[in-house]
C-alpha cells in the first residue's frame, strides 16, 4: 500500500504537483490557506486535512510548498501546525525555496522529534510542475532520500532528482541556480542593449553565440524573449526577487562575498520598483534596456 | 585557380589558421613580426611576403590576425603596410578582435581605396584554430562575405560562420560573446564559493544545475575547471582582459550602460593584478575565491 502523502500549499506550483501524486495513485491529504484550491484537489480525489496539523495526523510523508521561510515556519511551528501532531518515523519534505539556514534549523528541530526532514526546492517552473518534469535539489539524509524517491519521481524528472548533501544543501544548490541564471541574464541583456545601440541585429548575434562558449539556456530562451519583447511569465519577477534575497542573505550567513550577484540583486529590486513584479523575471533585461534608452 | 591569400600575424591562432588554408590548397603568402613563425609556414609551403605591403602585392585576399587595434593599424596603415600596396578589387579580412569603431573606420578607409574589408573575429580558441572549427562572426558587405566563404570555411565550422551585419558588426558580436561569457563566469564562481563556504559539494551542484535553466557551456567547462582547480589555458587571461577593454570602450562609444560587465571588467583587471595573466581566463574565478578565502 502506497504511503499517504500530506500536501500543504496548493499554489501555482503546489496544485499541479499534488495532482501528479494523485495520478500516480498516492492517497493525498491537502491543506491550503485559501479554499478554492482545496476544493479543486478534493474534486480530483484528495482529502481535506483541515489544517497543517490535520494533514500531519493523516499522512506518512508531509510535503510543504509555500512561498517563503515565514510560511514554512507557520506551517510547521505555528499553532495547529505540523510539529504539534508529528509522529516518530514520519518524513517531512519542504519543497519551498527558502533560506538554507532556516532549512537546517527546521531539519534539526524535526530530528529532535524523531522525524527526518529534507529540503527539496525545485526548478522548472509551473510548466515543469504540470508536466511532472521538475528538477529537484535535495538536502538531507541519504537513506530518507531513497525512501521518498518514488514520491519525488511523481513530480520531477528522475534524472534531475539529485541529492546535493546534508540538510540545507538543497537550498544552497537552489541559490546557486538562481545566481548562475542571474549573472547570465544580466550579461545577455547588456549584450542585447549594446548590439541594439550599435545598430546590430541581436537575432544574428544570438545565433552566432549559441554555437560557442557563450551558449546557455538563458541566451537561448531569454535571449529570444528579449528579441520578441515577451515578458509573460514563466516565473514571476516577484518570486525571483524573493529568491535573490535568499541568495544575498546566504552570502552574509556564510561570509561568502558575491559582488556580481549583489549587483544583480539591485537590478532585481529595480525590476520590482518599475512595477514589473507580476511579469517574467527575465524582464530584468527591461531594466537594463531602460537604463540605455533601448525601447 | 584558387585565390592567393595573404596572411599577416602568425601567432597562436594565426599559425594554425594559415596552415589550414595551405591544407585546402590555397597559395598563401605570409608575414609575421618575428621570424620563426614565418620559417615554419614557409616549410609548410607558404611564401614569405617580407612585409605587410609585400603580402598585399602578391595576394587577392589579405587576412590579418594580430593582437589588438594598434597592431591592425600598423599592418594596414603603417609604413610598408597593406594600404600602400592596395589594388582595387582586393579583399581584406581582419580576424583580430578589436574595437568595433576602429573596425568601421578601417573598413571605410579600405572602401575609399576600392577594397572591401570585413571584420571577422573568431571564437573557439587555439584548439578551434588547429582543428579548423572556429566560430566566425562577420561584419561587412554581404556579397563579399559569400565570395570569401570558402576561404573562411577552411578555418571555421561552416555552420558557425555567420554574417552579423555591416562593418563593425562582427566585432560587436564578439564583444557580446565575451560579455555573455563573463557574466556567466563570475556568477558561477560566486555560486561555487557559496557552496564551498556552506560545506556543499559543487560537483553535485553543477550536476543538478546542468539539467535546468542555469545550464551553460561556462558552467559545464569552467565549472569543471573550478572543481579541478585547473587554470591551464585555453584562452589566456591577458587576452581576455584586452577583450574586456574593447567591451567597456564599446559601451562608452555607443552610450550603452553595462553595469554588470563593468563590474566583471574590474575583476578581470584584478586577475591580471594577481599575476594570473598567462593562465586561462576562467581564473577570474580564483579572484572571487580569494575574496572569500576559498582555498
Amino acid at each position: 500500500m502506497a504511503e499517504t502523502i500530506g500536501f500543504i500549499g496548493l499554489g501555482l506550483m503546489g496544485r499541479p504537483m499534488a495532482k501528479n501524486l494523485l495520478k500516480k495513485g498516492y492517497p493525498v491529504v491537502v491543506h491550503n490557506r485559501s479554499r478554492p484550491a482545496v476544493d479543486d484537489l478534493v474534486q480530483a480525489g484528495a482529502k481535506d486535512g483541515g489544517s497543517p496539523g490535520g494533514v500531519a495526523e493523516q499522512s506518512d510523508v508531509i510535503i510543504s510548498m509555500v512561498p517563503d521561510a515565514p510560511d514554512v515556519r507557520d506551517v510547521l511551528q505555528g499553532s495547529g501546525g505540523v510539529f504539534e501532531k508529528l509522529r516518530r518515523g514520519q518524513i517531512i519534505i519542504d519543497m519551498s525555496t527558502i533560506s538554507p539556514t532556516v532549512a537546517k534549523e527546521l531539519a534539526d528541530e524535526a530530528a529532535r522529534r524523531g522525524v527526518m526532514m529534507l529540503d527539496a526546492p525545485v526548478s522548472g517552473g509551473e510548466i515543469g510542475a504540470i508536466q511532472g518534469t521538475l528538477s529537484i535539489m535535495i538536502g538531507g539524509d541519504e537513506q530518507t532520500v531513497e525512501t521518498v524517491r518514488p514520491i519525488l519521481e511523481a513530480m520531477g524528472n528522475p534524472e534531475r532528482i539529485v541529492r546535493i548533501g546534508d540538510a540545507g544543501a538543497g537550498q544552497i544548490c537552489k541559490a546557486c541556480n538562481q545566481m548562475a541564471i542571474g549573472g547570465a541574464l544580466i550579461a545577455v541583456a547588456e549584450a542585447y542593449a549594446l548590439a541594439k545601440k550599435a545598430g546590430v541585429d541581436f537575432t544574428k548575434v544570438r545565433e552566432a553565440l549559441m554555437g560557442g562558449f557563450a551558449a546557455s539556456r538563458v541566451l537561448e530562451v531569454h535571449g529570444q524573449r528579449m528579441i520578441e519583447g515577451n515578458w509573460k511569465p514563466g516565473f514571476k519577477a516577484k518570486l525571483y526577487a524573493k529568491d535573490y534575497r535568499i541568495v544575498t542573505s546566504a552570502g552574509a550567513a556564510y561570509d561568502s562575498p558575491m559582488p556580481a550577484s549583489a549587483l544583480v540583486a539591485q537590478f532585481v529590486n529595480a525590476m520590482l520598483a518599475e512595477g514589473l513584479g507580476e511579469g517574467d523575471y527575465s524582464a530584468l533585461a527591461k531594466v537594463i534596456f531602460r537604463l540605455g534608452g533601448v525601447e
